[in-house]
Formats: structure tokens, C-alpha cells, sequence
């Protein structure tokens, strides 16, 4: 039989998603979605909705949405690109920055997917190792430019630790490399306000940065795939006019998203009860001798103490009806990474814990 | 400033899409959207979302959908990808099959979103030019051959013409071909039954053959943007776990496409209603002078006589809220795509061409 499909293709390996039961009654800390549902507005968008209003294309270009949140962060519309979930957001700025064998650079570990999209790019991926802290080494902007890397993608607050690195830190980053920084910021919604974080300045004023953002943690809207990218209009446009499908956005996302930021103080209430939990289980859990790096995200990387397996853990809290995530690489084997639930959640996961540990 | 974008895409120009006006007063025949709506099952699988539904990731391979549709064809789950439109599914081909540089073909013309989607892989376009009466030359398999083609897409019923080439000649083709052949059945909801065309057999024998589907036409969701393709398993496995996004289908589109699906009695009366609705237009403007060649498609290419111009003709019946389409391209500047709407859009376009025909 012949085959059809490009050796890149042939040779990769696809990305292997976290498990998504179908049963409601599990317990799921292993994905990092919101523990609470979107806002009512979400709702009431929805049951406006009728089939008549499918029956067209939908504006091809989400206007209205970028419009929305060009008021949100203070941008202007030409700065912003509405994409299909985060994931098309990276896939895009690969496929509008990324030449077939340049560098794509990542830190190591993160977030599974990048090397991935690398591979579907036929992109040589360029990893740079966090330190012990999950921070990223001084020279780090070097080692990138020495490889020639065209775009790197670096999760902040970083996955799967939670470690938030400062704009300050990025803005030096950007100013160093020689290609596009862009800074996924999944997780961003759930860092302390207190610590004034924002990347928002790097936009207006850096043209090699592009920021990350997604409904799906923050606004409760995995099932809905809804993101954007933030960046100077020029990294933009070619996304926007060129790259991107036509009609990447349906119509229910382009209401559910509109009605969803809307709702800023529902949303921003959601964020302060998952940093208020994510304090009080990291706290529990440090009880039981599990101890995690602080975090500024919605989920915890505990460390499971000798002689108990990270591995075997992760399966006897599945058998419990709880799943977590486990990651069967470097640097990460004797860890759980734990998404921040419900208050009932994550009381039932340390009596679970409290349980396997003194079994 | 510096300039981050690929060579070929800097070089390249972007999609153009038909208009999509707001107001929905205007008479829009210009995009093949289905005239009537979806069915009322669609109606009742958006009132039963709830914004809760949407917190968790969707079933990441939309299996549930792909189940009813290897039902609906008498395929297999495996011989099935749902795509986020017809557009990602033609992406998809081209990532999967297409290396840059290597060769991809088409008609001229057909789809003008195909040397866009060619262009941003960095494909060569090879185009075969069809005769006068819109059909493929007899050497097409060899001049796509002889150019190395590695994916040919052929959208059948064709657009801009409506032209069905039949299964026989389509399968002539597919054995011939060295690369892939994926045959765009946007349209193909639409065709006569009593023709018993059908690719089906060529899904099942040939192992070169995808076969593209849309939710946008036949079942009225353009704006959901929701389409398939078919194929050999060992074509579809690399789509389904390596190129395609993750979670590529959301929640509320699997809801959507399933109910559409379900209700085939409402489905099939709204393609007889727009196949009659055809002959009628044909027939009404053929007697205004305004040929068109036999469709089996939901539009007509009417050919504008001397010494009317396509061009403004195109521009008066927008003055008057009507909107078709022209290309300004080689065979079509004295030509309009129509698409066939209600009765009274019919009717108001007939009255419409007749005024200005003898103005």
C-alpha cells in the first residue's frame, strides 16, 4: 500500500491529551479547568441563541469580539487576533513565523504540546532547561539566538509548576532575542493581583511579542475553544488577513465569548476563590508531606515523598475516582500536577491522600 | 522595524471571502449559503446547552458525531475526522500530504481558497485548465502526475459552474494519480438523486481518496462551521492523532452537527426545495437571456450577453440589496454565481435582472 503521509508526519508522535471521562461524577484535577461554571451571561447568550442565526457565515474576522476586548486591555482591535482555542493560536504564529527546519524554542519542561507543532512544522525544536526554581537561565535568550530560533513560546506562569516569571524578566528576553517571543499566558487569570503582573506593556511596546490568552481556564470555556493573541498590529495582520482559516470563529463563540467578558466580576470572583483554595490545599497537602513550589496558576506541582511513587499514586487516586495528571518525563516522575477544584473537591482529594499515605 | 514573517507568506495574499453584510434585509445570494434554516432539531440541541456544559473539554476526537455520520454512510468510525469546517479539512490535507516545495493540484478555476491554502504551505500550485464546458481534460492525472503532485483537490458538483463529474470518471482519476486525491463535496447535498451519484465506493476501494463534507450547505450551519472528511483509515489516522488540533471540534458544534444529522426527512426537503427552486431560476433567467450551464449544485453561473457587463451588473443589484457574486478572473468577467434562495428572493432577483435588463 502506499503511503501518502510527509515523513515529518510519519516520524512524529501526536500530543496526548489529559483523559476526559465521560462519567460527571469524577473527581477531574488532571485538565485545569475552571472548577466553576461560565458566568449566567453565558447562559443567557446561549438560550438566545436559535438555528436561523447558524444559517449564515459568521463575521469572518470576529470583529465585535476584538472590539470587546480591545476595550478590556486598553489595545487597539489591529492588535488582537481571535483563534480557535489556544491551540491555534501557537499553530499560527508556527505557521506564519516558523520556516520548515528553523528553530522553535521552548523551555524544558512545559507544556507538551509546543514540540508537537514543532514537528507538524517540521520545525527543529530548541530546548532551554529551567533551573531547579523552574526559572529560566540567564543566558537563555543566547542559547536561543545561538540556534537560530525564530519563535519561542514560554508559559507564564509556567506549566506545569505554577512558577510565575516577572515582566521584567520577559521584557529582557524580548529585547535579546532576535525572533518572536510569545508568552502563553493559559493560566494568567489566576495570579495574584497583588503582584501586578502584566505583559500588557510588552505588547504596545516590543514588535517581536505576541501574548497568549483563552477563555477556557479563566472563563470556564474549555468545551467552548475560544483564545486570542495579543501583538504589535504587524505580527498580527498576517494571522488575521492571511494564516488564519476564513471563518475561524463560529458564531455561539463569538456570543458566548462577548457575553463571557461581559461578566468581569463573576469571572474575577471565580479567580479569588481558586487562588483562596489553591492556598488551602497547597497548605493541607504540605501537611501530608506533600509539598509544591508556590504557584500563581489553577493547579499545584506536589511532590510525592519517598517511598511512595508518583506513578502508582496517580493510579490509586484514579481507582478512587480522581484523576490527576502524571508526566512520565524528566525531571518531573516523582510529581503530580493537581488542578485546584471545588472546595468539595479538594477536601475529598486529601482525605483521599491523607488515606494512601498512611495505608 | 524588524520583519518576522516567512518569506511566503510575506509573498502571498490572503483569502477573500464573499461579503457578509449585517443587516439582514439584504438579499444575500452571494456566499451558497442554504436558503432555508437548520432543522428544528437544531433548535432544541442549543436549548438544551447549558453554559455548564461548556467548563470541561469537549471529547477531543468528537467521536460521538463521527459515530452517526460512519452510520449515516456505512463507514467505520476510523474512515472519519470531523474538521472545524470544510476550510480545516482542506488545511489538514495539505499539512498532512503536502510537503513545501512539492506540488498541489487543481482546476482552473475552481475554489479560489485553494492556491491560498497552497500558498501558506509553500506548495507549488499546478493548475489544470478545464474545457469549455467545465469539465476535466482527459490527461488531467498525467499533467498532475508529470508536475509531482502530491494532493489534488477537485470540488465536486464544481464550483463556479455547478458541473457534476460522475463517480466513473472521478475514480479514473484516483487510480491514476501518483499523490491524493480529495474530492470537495461542499455542494454535493444538492445533486439529483436520480443521478445515484455517489464517492462512497471510492472511499471504500481506493486508498488515495478523501472526500470532503460540509454542515455549512446542506444542513444550513455556515456559521458553525462544521465539516468531515472520509477516507482510508491509514489517511485519516494521521489527521486524527497528530495534525489536526487538539479538541479541534467544541462542545456545542458535536451537539449541533448531531441533532442536524438526526433529522434527514427535514434535510432531504430542503434539497428538493432548492433543486426545484434551481430549475425554476435557470428557466426564469434563461428567458431573460441569461444563460447557464446545467447545475447540480445550490448556485447557478449565469453568463451576463453583451452588451451588459458582469461587473456592474454585479454593482446594480447591490444597489438594490441584492448581493451575488463575481470573480474577476480568467473565463468568469462576463459571469455571475448565484446562489439559489427562497421563492421570494428568487422572485426578487428575477425582478431585479429584469428592470435592469431593459433599463
Amino acid at each position: 500500500m502506499a503511503d501518502f503521509e510527509r515523513p515529518n508526519i510519519k516520524a512524529m508522535q501526536g500530543y496526548t491529551s489529559g483523559e476526559q471521562p465521560d462519567q460527571q461524577q469524577t473527581i477531574k484535577l488532571n485538565t485545569n479547568e475552571n472548577p466553576y461554571p461560565p458566568s449566567p451571561e453565558v447562559d443567557r447568550a446561549l438560550a438566545a441563541l436559535t438555528g436561523a442565526s447558524l444559517r449564515r457565515y459568521p463575521n469572518p474576522t470576529a470583529d465585535p469580539l476584538r472590539d470587546a476586548l480591545a476595550d478590556l486591555h486598553d489595545l487597539d482591535r489591529e492588535q488582537i487576533v481571535i483563534t480557535h482555542g489556544g491551540d491555534e493560536a501557537l499553530r499560527l504564529a508556527l505557521t506564519t513565523f516558523v520556516e520548515p527546519g528553523a528553530g522553535f524554542g521552548m523551555a524544558e519542561p512545559s507544556y507538551s504540546l509546543y514540540p508537537v507543532l514543532a514537528a507538524i512544522q517540521d520545525a527543529r525544536v530548541v530546548r532551554v532547561n529551567l533551573r531547579e526554581d523552574w526559572s529560566l537561565p540567564e543566558d537563555a535568550a543566547v542559547q536561543l539566538n545561538e540556534a537560530d530560533v525564530q519563535l519561542t513560546c514560554i508559559v507564564n506562569p509556567h506549566a506545569p509548576s505554577g512558577r510565575l516569571t516577572s515582566a521584567d524578566d520577559l521584557r529582557a528576553l524580548a529585547e535579546t532575542l532576535h525572533g518572536v517571543l510569545l508568552i502563553d499566558e493559559a493560566y494568567v487569570d489566576f495570579v495574584d493581583p497583588e503582584l501586578e503582573y502584566s505583559s500588557l506593556d510588552l505588547v504596545r511596546s516590543c514588535d517581536n511579542v505576541l501574548v497568549l490568552r483563552t477563555f477556557s481556564k479563566g472563563y470556564a470555556l474549555a468545551g467552548m475553544r475560544l483564545g486570542y493573541l495579543l501583538g504589535n498590529a504587524a505580527l498580527i495582520e498576517p494571522i488575521v488577513s492571511k494564516t488564519r482559516d476564513s471563518y475561524n470563529i463560529d458564531h455561539v463563540s463569538q456570543q458566548v465569548g462577548l457575553a463571557a467578558i461581559r461578566d468581569q466580576a463573576y469571572a474575577q470572583a471565580g479567580w479569588r476563590n481558586v487562588r483562596d483554595a489553591r492556598a488551602g490545599l497547597a497548605a493541607s497537602l504540605g501537611q501530608l508531606g506533600l509539598t509544591s513550589a508556590p504557584s500563581q496558576s489553577n493547579f499545584i506541582l506536589v511532590e510525592v515523598p519517598a517511598p511512595h511513587a508518583a506513578e502508582s499514586m496517580y493510579q490509586a487516586l484514579k481507582a478512587r475516582n480522581i484523576l490527576v495528571r502524571y508526566f512520565d518525563a524528566e525531571g518531573l516522575r516523582n510529581k503530580l500536577r493537581i488542578s485546584i477544584g471545588t472546595a468539595q473537591e479538594n477536601a475529598a482529594l486529601v482525605d483521599a491522600l491523607t488515606d494512601l499515605l498512611t495505608e
